[in-house]
């Protein structure tokens, strides 16, 4: 394969992202994040782990249908009913690709018991067998950094004469340097027999802090496609981050001369949306996507910056997407102006859903001075998750919490129609609140992620919570946002069970726990 | 100077960390993390901008006169007003370093508005001034990696020549990649006369994701002093993170064969002070101390840590200070069970401080079922900010919030003694809450940051709440942390004006606002 400077993206957000504790998706919010990673031009989606669940089985059929541009992977071990299956579920997709791995290095041998021989062996037999189902097939040696060379040449040649057409170098501890993972491709580029027909992949972990700096490195000596996850998301300390990747070969072009397929002003709607559906907050400081990744303090920055802005400045905040004037809105904004606002941050409404917000900002701008861009953001959020024919609605909450005794909470609730009250207690006022929904619609449902944001600054500013709930391995999430964080947290709890009684209704497996054994099964 | 194997560790988490937009750190916030960071064995503490403010001022002499082991050093720039002043406060240190600065780059060239030559005979007399006062002077070259190389040279000659002992190359705009950070610090050690006898030191931003790297890269080229943050805390994204460039060498040293003097084991007690008294909560998959940098989900990665904890760990959560086993306490645990918790946690309490956390642990047990260890982390933080002869004391709060109308609270307070008490409404009831203690005590001072951050999983979780408030420059920060937001709201709040009214005694200017003009003034 001609190393031309074209770098492919391959975003695994929904597969090592989601594999993340704590961070698991609903099916709808695997889709919509697949919709806007095909929309930003990521070259291969990662949608899933067919054979690990139903509900990843789906979440990748379901993606691979719609997606309009990306190829669209699955991953499966090193068998052949993972392989079957992972094919049932990309075959739907214009451009399927099944991907297949095994454990390499000594540790990784030990655990399914193969001698070296027997390995080579099963890698054969399974590429093969993939190969024979797909004409893009990928292939992973897991712990590859901590593999032997001669072995691990030997492993990828396998792969390679079987029919892999790229083969992925993954640091799966996150234990490499720069140096090193350049030195491991071009090795194998050098070495390994037919490398000049496939792509070199690199699968970094950021452990050490240095998956950015080692997919960087790796595509340096050779590697032509990148793996890496929106936010960094990430079992452990997670993997490269898609945005820190991408904006590195675009800003310093002049000694890393690649290019990618990625429209960099989608960066940070996609980094906002995977940092609500997974609840995991982006730090301030975290590289492209923090919040002050942006800003400048001190008077000498602030300074040089005024004076021209390439002085503290190596990137424009319009280049991800992030306009520069963050325009307060205010009661007196029309309908045109939110409008205009809201395609500045990247989100195109249709009418209703305009007319929907509209009433919703002129509300909020009645009780808050300034509307800010975040607060806009929260609002399209929570639109996201009411709907009219919803079994529970909340129709008034009155709670008294303090110093003195327990919290208590007054709430009126519809069930399908019918008004019911009741007054229950709680050791604070959002655990009253939620006591007296659990009075009024007992139900059997965990509670798995509590979690308030702040949206904007002030304590008359907006909070957004999130709710996730779990019921014989369904899992909902609801999501709410008010200037009161009581009232919030209690919307959300309702949208949770809502989702979750719609999920029972269409008795969808939808988003169960993954039970497969991890184990490379004997065949 | 010898290139042996040791890295000298520069912390700047008090001067560049406290930098960043809205991490301002009060007076005594500053004293413990530097006492924190001499107890971890930094070699050097830069302590603040002595000529930025009066606070600065004061926070860097009494670090000085306080610390044992590490070397205080305070920033200046290239002028010798700056450069006196700094003296006359790191001067009080057993070991002082004097660090000054100018621009190097065209763009900052520009901006005193220096020809190469003028600037070169800046750099002589006030490297020189500087060494006249202290033989400790580090002096670095601002935006080093955007500077023509010949003059790099050049100007780096002309430090050392005036007896700068260290000299520093930043990338002040987190621009650089590994290979070329490395190249930089060859090419100087190679070209400049006298370099062997400096110490070359690296200070990389984060800005594309590679500041660790970069770091580790210019150490392999020969820098030995990295310059770096805990948790990466920074202007934009932050400066290279101690926690990260400390722990790559120590699990990599196979491959970076280079020591430290910081004891790893208190790196995470550190990351958690830092995280709560910056107000910058670290995120999850935060390499090294996010809270999933040891967790696993996946079947596979569990299974393997089961059967071999390398299989997917390069460190051991021990190796910095996190227990391994997060063992509940509850309501039956005795009063030696909580020291011995305490001291695992990396904490050491005198027996009173010990009683009184007791008291409060019962109280929590009673109410919560399993105390975890970040319950006990916000136990004790909580102490840390109540006084029992602080001006204001919350004695009762009633808030009724819900879906009609504004919220109500009912606020009883003792002030100075006298019990005084008021209803007062507002947006959502912590907005009511601080509406009360306003009326009560009415002050000028303005909210800068309003944080909450649940401590545990679940509505009955405590939640940490993080106040800072500023009048006239001072600045106060309160916490609290309870069951009830609201009420740990509240009492966060109230807090912080307790300690805003002890500033305004002692009269102190204590943390004001950096007023300086940054630029490099004529002499």
């Amino acid at each position: 394969m001609p190393r031309d400077n074209h770098v492919l993206i391959f975003d695994t957000t929904l597969r090592d992202g989601e594999q993340s504790p704590g961070a698991t998706m609903t099916h709808d919010e695997k889709l919509e994040i697949a919709d806007l990673l095909d929309e930003m031009g990521v070259d291969i989606i990662e949608a899933g782990f067919p054979i690990a669940s139903e509900g990843d089985f789906l979440a990748v059929s379901d993606i691979a249908r719609r997606a309009k541009h990306s190829v669209i992977c699955g991953l499966s071990r090193a068998n052949f009913k993972d392989i079957d299956r992972c094919w049932e579920a990309v075959r739907h997709a214009r451009r399927p690709r099944i991907h297949t791995f095994i454990g390499t290095s000594p540790l990784h041998r030990a655990i399914p018991n193969l001698s070296m021989d027997e390995m080579v062996e099963r890698i054969h037999d399974t590429v093969t067998h993939a190969r024979n189902l797909c004409d893009n097939v990928q292939w992973s040696a897991m712990d590859a950094t901590r593999t032997e060379h001669d072995y691990l040449c030997r492993v990828v040649e396998t792969a390679i004469k079987a029919g892999a057409t790229t083969i992925n170098i993954p640091d799966t501890v996150g234990y490499t340097a720069p140096r090193e993972s350049a030195e491991l491709i071009r090795m194998l580029i050098e070495r390994v027999p037919g490398a000049d027909d496939v792509v070199f992949s690199t699968h970094c972990h950021n452990d050490l802090g240095m998956a950015t700096a080692n997919s960087l490195a790796a595509v340096e000596a050779g590697a032509r496609q990148i793996e890496c996850t929106i936010n960094g998301l990430g079992e452990r300390a997670g993997n490269a981050a898609l945005e820190e990747v991408v904006m590195a070969m675009r800003v310093r072009h002049d000694i890393m001369p690649y290019t990618t397929g990625i429209d960099t002003t989608k960066i940070m709607n996609l980094s906002r949306r995977v940092s609500t559906v997974s609840g995991f907050p982006v730090q301030f400081n975290k590289a492209i996507v923090g919040k002050n990744a942006f800003l400048h303090e001190s008077g000498i920055h602030q300074d040089g910056v005024l004076k021209n802005v390439q002085t503290f400045e190596i990137m424009r905040p319009e280049d991800i997407g992030l306009q520069a004037k963050n325009i307060a809105m205010g009661k007196h904004s029309g309908r045109a102006a939110l409008r205009a606002k809201m395609r500045e941050l990247g989100i195109d409404l249709a009418d209703n859903q305009l007319n929907d917000l509209f009433v919703r900002f002129k509300a909020l701008a009645d009780r808050k001075k300034e509307v800010y861009d975040d607060d806009l953001i929260a609002l399209v959020q929570d639109a996201d998750t009411h709907e009219a024919h919803d079994t529970l609605q909340l129709k008034r909450l009155r709670v008294i919490c303090g110093t003195d005794g327990p919290a208590l909470a007054d709430l009126g609730m519809s069930i399908e129609g019918v008004e019911k009250s009741v007054t229950a207690q709680g050791d604070g006022p959002v655990d009253a609140a939620f006591n007296a929904v659990k009075a009024l619609y007992p139900h059997g449902a965990r509670l798995e992620l509590y979690q308030v944001s702040a949206v904007t600054e002030g304590t008359d500013a907006q909070a957004t919570v999130s709710v996730r709930i779990s019921e014989s391995g369904r899992i909902a999430t609801g999501q709410s946002a008010d200037t009161d964080t009581v009232v919030a947290s209690t919307r959300a709890y309702v949208n949770a069970i809502n989702r979750l009684i719609e999920r029972r209704k269409k008795s969808a497996p939808g988003d169960d726990v993954k039970t497969v054994d991890y184990r490379a099964p004997a065949e």
